[in-house]
């Protein structure tokens, strides 16, 4: 069943597929899918809300970070606590229900429904682990001879060779000069390796933004919906306010300028103050592709509306129709003859979506342009205290935006 | 010259030996070690801070998120700045200074001053990162036949043996079983696999442990001084008040519990509502080593006060001296009788410390215990935002929580 469920899963399963409710007041879904029939259930583990104050613990519910209850996350929240514990039945008792298997598509993730990893990034990833293998002659026999000489490159642009060394805090330089080249080839604009900022996947990028940007929940963050709910989520933990923009389901999930004009002129009547646009391309959960016409749209109106844009693009690798194409923002403003002081685009980026799907792996980037010195300071800083994301997810993040080439292979 | 400054610096290396100055009002550093003379000089490459409303940016040092200005993290701070300008200046013009290398030591960093990897843990990596190779006989040849025999345990324990798949958000389940069981074996009490929650590298796991307990800046958190600047960075992140006490430098930087007393009342009197108590043992900057006695008047004062235990133990490997010994606080509160409900107790681990020093991989775990059901599941919630801690770090947690023994060898 794992095959062939994985067979008609091919084209979706890389997009979470749980279009999700929210019960914020700034979260506008509807409340028609409530899951609260099960919420008290028997497949729910959770032990009740206590009001009680005469607790044993120091720390309940009542005491805590208020943002913290606030912030909901649906793609591991009620529908997969279900799923956990109808599995945990089946277990016990299997034939208990009209099922044998459950499939969790709640959130992008190839390799548990069965994807073989890509092996040029794994054989580069095991050898950068194990450098003193390199030069070893039986590893000729069991790794490739691109696999070989790329993970002597890598290694050679670590200081030391130190492997498990913490890196600067933006990420290894040499492998941030990849990924800019990356950037330069799939855009045809410049990019600039002190850019990069890489990062344990996307997510803490998104945190990032958010630190930076949410004052109080008096600034606003202008969000697609349907969204990735680690956008709401985050908004949330950081005590800012999520405006929303209805994607157009008629149109394909169209992105439509008055539509967020008029989100942003209600919100700004509502004293919000909005700081930045979060566009999902391609999209998140709708799968939708930009045009190109309608992205310069989009970054006219941030630059006219002093919005940072904030592009998720981490399903550029993730078009399935011959028509549609990826542009990242960032070659769109540049072709629109805007530069680092015309506006103000952050880019994500990961090693966890795209043909390769490596999520385990927790490797990411964001891409920072137009944003004054000071305050890249300030976002440098905010990276430092985490001192670096991890190594290898830096190996293969420079990898997936440099892959081998055909022919590429110099013996 | 690097072999024998790494000699020299063979005891302290792992730890970071600038004491650092903090500006802030609650950060009580004497302020005599001022780096501002350097701040303007040739050697900083930061444009100077402008006040100018017209920058053509929308994102400005006067609009972000104040609580981010405010952030200090001095481990990359001037110092390091000063270093990475020195560095380059002896690139461009060799022999500019009266020294032609910089080592840096502003952070617990050994595998960048040259200490190589340990072999074992390196070949496990290495073997689940490319599981294709497992089964080959030429892996045979190249891999230890323990490390074969642990990649396969390891692999095993992962579900459909993806490597690449997104995990668990507290991890693993069969790696924090191994962790709950090196815990056990080290402690000599029982550890549950669900109290473990795995994360890259210790740090996230004090951010989230800030984020759960601070509502505002009347949340206070006390901290040793000298302190490890995480601390005061992430209680500025979150906005809450940084309640200082004094190590005492006569009895060797030791932690008394007079002077606890005396400044949590101190900052109770001032409205500041004390949440938790940070101790960092074996500790950082200062190296001591807590003794029992010391250990179970600190779980006393704690229980007494109500405060959560956040037990810094990132230096457990690192005791140097014959006649200390490291005792974890959740052993010492085990051993006078308090359970679940008598002490709220978190222990921090990471495997860039120790004997190991994999500051690269971003390994780490907390171990929460003394929490009610329903604030873990704001803990959990929180964990699963980000999805789930790289699989490397996780499998290299396990294996420094559970390293091979002497016999250990099933051939």
């Amino acid at each position: 069943m794992r095959k062939s469920a994985a067979d008609r899963f091919r084209h979706l399963f890389n997009r979470s597929l749980i279009l999700l409710r929210h019960r914020h007041h700034h979260h506008p879904f509807p409340s028609s899918s409530s899951l609260s029939p099960f919420s008290r259930s028997r497949f729910f583990s959770s032990t009740p809300f206590s009001m009680a104050s005469d607790s044993p613990f120091p720390v309940t519910a009542q005491n805590i970070n208020p943002k913290v209850l606030k912030c909901e996350y649906a793609v591991r929240g009620e529908v997969v606590t279900l799923a956990q514990n109808l599995q945990k039945d089946l277990q016990a008792n299997p034939g208990s229900h009209p099922f044998d298997e459950i499939l969790y598509c709640n959130i992008g993730n190839p390799q548990s429904l069965g994807q073989q990893p890509i092996t040029f990034f794994r054989e580069v990833l095991a050898l950068c682990d194990h450098p003193a293998i390199l030069d070893k002659s039986e590893t000729q026999g069991l790794f490739s001879t691109d696999a070989i000489q790329r993970a002597w490159q890598i290694v050679d642009q670590i200081p030391g060779r130190a492997t498990g060394a913490y890196s600067h805090s933006q990420g290894v330089k040499g492998l941030r000069d990849t990924i800019a080249a990356g950037i330069e080839e799939r855009d045809g604009f410049p990019a600039n390796p002190d850019d990069i900022f890489m990062t344990d996947g996307a997510s803490p990028a998104v945190h990032n933004m958010m630190q930076l940007l949410i004052r109080s929940e008096n600034d606003g963050i202008l969000c697609p919906i349907p969204q990735y709910p680690l956008y709401s989520a985050s908004i949330d933990l950081h005590g800012g306010f999520l405006v929303p923009y209805y994607l157009d389901e008629a149109t394909g999930w169209g992105l439509e300028i008055p539509e967020l004009k008029k989100q942003l002129e209600a919100a700004k009547s509502k004293g919000i103050n909005v700081r930045a646009l979060v566009v999902i391309n391609p999209g998140n959960p709708t799968g939708q592709v930009l045009g190109e016409e309608n992205q310069r749209d989009i970054v006219e109106f941030c630059k006219q509306e002093g919005l940072v844009l904030l592009a998720d693009e981490v399903y550029q690798e993730n078009v399935y129709v011959p028509e549609k194409k990826f542009h990242s923002f960032k070659k769109v403003s540049r072709s629109m003859g805007y530069g680092e002081n015309d506006i103000t685009l952050v880019s994500f980026q990961s090693v966890s979506k795209g043909y390769h799907g490596e999520c385990g792996k927790r490797g990411g980037y964001m891409e920072v342009t137009g944003f004054s010195a000071e305050v890249r300071e300030q976002i440098y800083k905010v990276a430092s205290v985490n001192l670096c994301s991890n190594i290898s997810g830096q190996i293969l993040a420079s990898l997936v935006m440099s892959p081998p080439k055909v022919n590429s292979l110099h013996l």
